[in-house]
């Protein structure tokens, strides 16, 4: 999510979410920190959506109505996926969003805005050029040049150099790209790679990518026709978006080539496909029940060919391998990524970034999206093509750029971005606390001793309960659960004194240090020790 | 580790560990099961050990006792490495290890050995002939072919002819590298990348890899040399490696090329190369110490040229890229692997393991190391090379293998091969249960309740007590909490009955599954909920 601000007037370009980091367990989200735009809501004419990827529209339910429920504007696969994802979120306030399409025009207080198409793996893909009284503004969205898709137009380099012509102040630009050399494959040649595999298929297709990538679910249901096969959909991301596409016209298809899943065993297995969820092995995704026989309508059979259409998130490359091998010992014939050109990244690589620099010559550049070494390198390559050092910023979220037709300055104070969380109906409230416990807890566990004391004799009364989880098998481990307790009255019984006016926080400080020095003695692990000390 | 039987005599190889999965919180490493061979001590009459890689060596101290203590047999460095280890275990008994070099015979009963080099990332790595009754078995070892290595003598491919002229009828071979193309790069080439790296370098050489790859860790010394370097060794692995090979003379170094790492900032920044542990972004490593500003004498400076020479394990892509980000902030330049070759894996590629089984031409074939769809990919290899399928058995732990002169065969029944999990002093007590614990309380964390009941009047005394930890953020959930207690106290009340004989297991069963929901809906959280209930 990024604002342009003049004056007081506010634009908003995206609205997405990342995924929490490993270290963030039960997470389900990290969106934008809004904390800038607080009391200035009604400053903020309208929010821009370049495309449909939740990366750029995941916190619209989260964020839309704490801005005001300003205007949005979206071409229309991405209206479509942002109202469908709309009605999850049924207490929220009904959408004001205006359909845009390459070439559209809009004026929004002192910005003058016109779209245009920019090739992406998600159709209706728009980079956005931005009119402002100090110069022209160009946001590439996320792209990549390619001169063959499928089933869409090739990159429009005259309307593209038609802009550079503009006299564009400042660009920017996709980075996620920028640390990869050379271009990035055409979606020609992964169809051509695709083919060969569909050739020589015996038994069923099936198919494994990202429900957000529509071009290629595109491709397996042409090539699905072209070689008589009826195609089953299954997941719930990738089932949505098909429907959303089928009925705005972003997937086409034969009448009869789309199935139900319940319906896959009723043609004979070179006759079906399977497009489904599951390639980065998550637990839940189609291809993963599949594999560990829960699914309720296929079973995993000798000739069929599983192809992974995808690339490894980072961070996923152990479960999907966990996935890939169990595909093997079922016997099953895998495709993927890294045996033979059967996906392509969305992003453009150092030449299409290259040359988008050309196009555009901009006075001032700032490579944004991608992690931080992305940006860097992208800086590097806007330098290679003449921008001076001093024209380009390479900034992080919460820093503030100040753009003049002159120069371009980072501000010394960055705005408010620490992480905000959403961890089911909780948004913001997981924070350092809470996720630390939550690691020390996955660590080694936690060990609650519940003390009962006697107020007239200060001592403990009857054995101490102890309620252990995740750090020892408790079955077979009386002697330590026993040696525990019996350290705990002598604890308390020690530190209480004898009667009175007793520190209990001492005495609990007391078990709580003594007790973890105790336990980690005898196990070398360090539990999250919680003492309960109840006076009756 | 591997077992060879014949009669009753049994020969192991080898005696690692693995790393935990990353739904294993807390657990140090995995070892292997020896339940089958309880009562079968005696039989063993020694373990070989192919080279001192941790995956070969590290279960070592967890095993060796309760073997038996049988002997040892492994070359200088291996040897060298496993004693050291086993200093860090101090009540285990002391190793009866016997050092074995390229071409060495050693006879066990049945079996007569003799051990032959093969060239890896770390020194003294030996491949393994045993004559046996019912024919001749080889062992790579893991292994690669380098007609150009650094520092070492290139592969043998005179001897290893002459082992495979001796009519092979088993070959057990590594296929970690059996889903890669082509032939695995030359040290050479890589030490050439590096030289460049070294050549162009202003100020300080950071330079991480693995603390086990000794090869590459001499290529770095030796380049620091030659370019008027001392080199600081910073990383108890790194340092303790460092340590052995010196004495055992498997690194080699001028005298006063090594300095103490306090002695870093007494030579100029281009007069010394810092050679560290941290290659995979791990939280207590040096790299990541010195990037979060806690090292203790270094701080990172604008003309250091850090160089990552060693691959992401999988699983670490994200912590790496965390890692490459700070860097890129302090403005180091940074080199790895992606961007140029700097490393070379330790394993064969597709064309190697090819030329591994045309020179043995072994009978019968198992591929051995790496993941199941790496074996299946090398027993593809190898019926490619010639051998027929019938005599290729693709087995994992577990599993057993039933061999003649005349057939290879996989025994129906496998031995036990479930994980025994290290951790802290805990050797196999960490089981599902305690695992599932600890995944759970990571999700959500938990949420205790102490509620304390009247004898007499069967009713709650007071307000129960709530200890919550990794749920929610407790200062801001009031309100939450409060509801809570009032309806635990309902709940009691109301199943726990009016006085009298109470079944409690009842009562907490009720309170468990009602606050589970009501926390639900409040939050769509599920922390483990674990009721205390007391009678006084």
């Amino acid at each position: 999510m990024m604002c342009l601000e003049y004056d007081k007037a506010i634009l908003i370009v995206d609205m997405g979410f990342r995924m929490p980091e490993e270290d963030m367990p039960g997470v389900d989200y990290i969106i934008p920190n809004i904390s800038y735009l607080r009391g200035k809501e009604k400053n903020i004419l309208g929010v821009l959506f370049t495309h449909g990827h939740y990366d750029h529209i995941g916190a619209v339910p989260y964020l839309v109505g704490r801005l005001g429920n300003p205007p949005l504007f979206a071409s229309g696969l991405t209206r479509g996926i942002i109202i469908k994802r709309q009605e999850d979120f049924p207490h929220q306030p009904k959408l004001n969003i205006t359909q845009v399409k390459d070439g559209s025009r809009i004026n929004l207080g002192p910005f003058k805005i016109e779209f245009f198409k920019q090739n992406h793996n998600i159709s209706d893909n728009l980079g956005i050029f931005i009119q402002t009284p100090i110069g022209n503004i160009v946001h590439t969205s996320d792209f990549k040049f390619d001169d063959n898709p499928v089933y869409d137009l090739p990159t429009n380099f005259k309307k593209l150099k038609e802009i550079g012509s503009r006299n564009i102040l400042l660009l920017m630009s996709d980075s996620t790209g920028a640390e990869e050399k050379n271009h990035s494959l055409s979606e020609k040649d992964i169809m051509e790679n695709l083919e060969e595999i569909f050739k020589q298929a015996e038994g069923r297709v099936i198919a494994v990518t990202f429900g957000s990538l529509i071009n290629r679910i595109q491709q397996i249901i042409a090539l699905s026709e072209k070689y008589g096969r009826k195609v089953a959909v299954d997941g719930y991301s990738m089932k949505t978006n098909v429907e959303i596409c089928k009925k705005l016209g972003y997937i086409k298809s034969h009448k009869g080539t789309l199935i139900k899943i319940n319906q896959i065993n009723n043609y004979p297995d070179n006759k079906v496909t399977l497009l489904c969820t599951g390639a980065q092995g998550e637990g839940q995704a189609v291809l993963m029940r599949i594999a560990n026989r829960e699914h309720r309508f296929v079973r995993l059979k000798k000739q069929d060919t599983v192809i992974f259409s995808s690339s490894v998130v980072p961070g996923n490359e152990r479960t999907v391998q966990v996935l890939k091998d169990e595909l093997y010992r079922q016997k099953s014939k895998v495709f993927h990524y890294k045996m033979m050109d059967i996906h392509a990244g969305g992003h453009g690589q150092q030449e299409e970034l290259a040359e988008m620099i050309r196009i555009m010559r901009p006075k001032f550049f700032v490579p944004i999206h991608g992690q931080y070494s992305m940006l860097v390198n992208h800086a590097e390559l806007a330098h290679a093509q003449g921008i001076p050092e001093k024209n380009i910023a390479v900034v992080e979220n919460g820093q503030v750029i100040d753009l003049t037709a002159k120069r371009i300055l980072i501000e010394r104070k960055p705005v408010e971005s620490n992480y905000v969380m959403v961890d089911g109906l909780g948004v913001g409230d997981v924070g350092e606390i809470v996720l630390r416990d939550r690691q020390t807890l996955a660590q080694d566990g936690m060990f609650v001793i519940v003390a009962i004391i006697d107020r007239n004799t200060g001592k403990v009364r009857g054995s101490p309960d102890i309620i252990s989880r995740g750090f020892v098998y408790l079955r077979e481990s009386r002697q330590l659960l026993q040696d525990t307790r019996k350290k705990v009255i002598e604890i308390v019984n020690r530190t209480a004194g004898s009667g009175g006016a007793v520190n209990w926080s001492y005495v609990k400080d007391n078990v709580r240090n003594n007790i973890g020095d105790f336990l980690y003695t005898r196990t070398q692990r360090r539990p999250m020790i919680l003492p309960v000390i109840i006076e009756v």
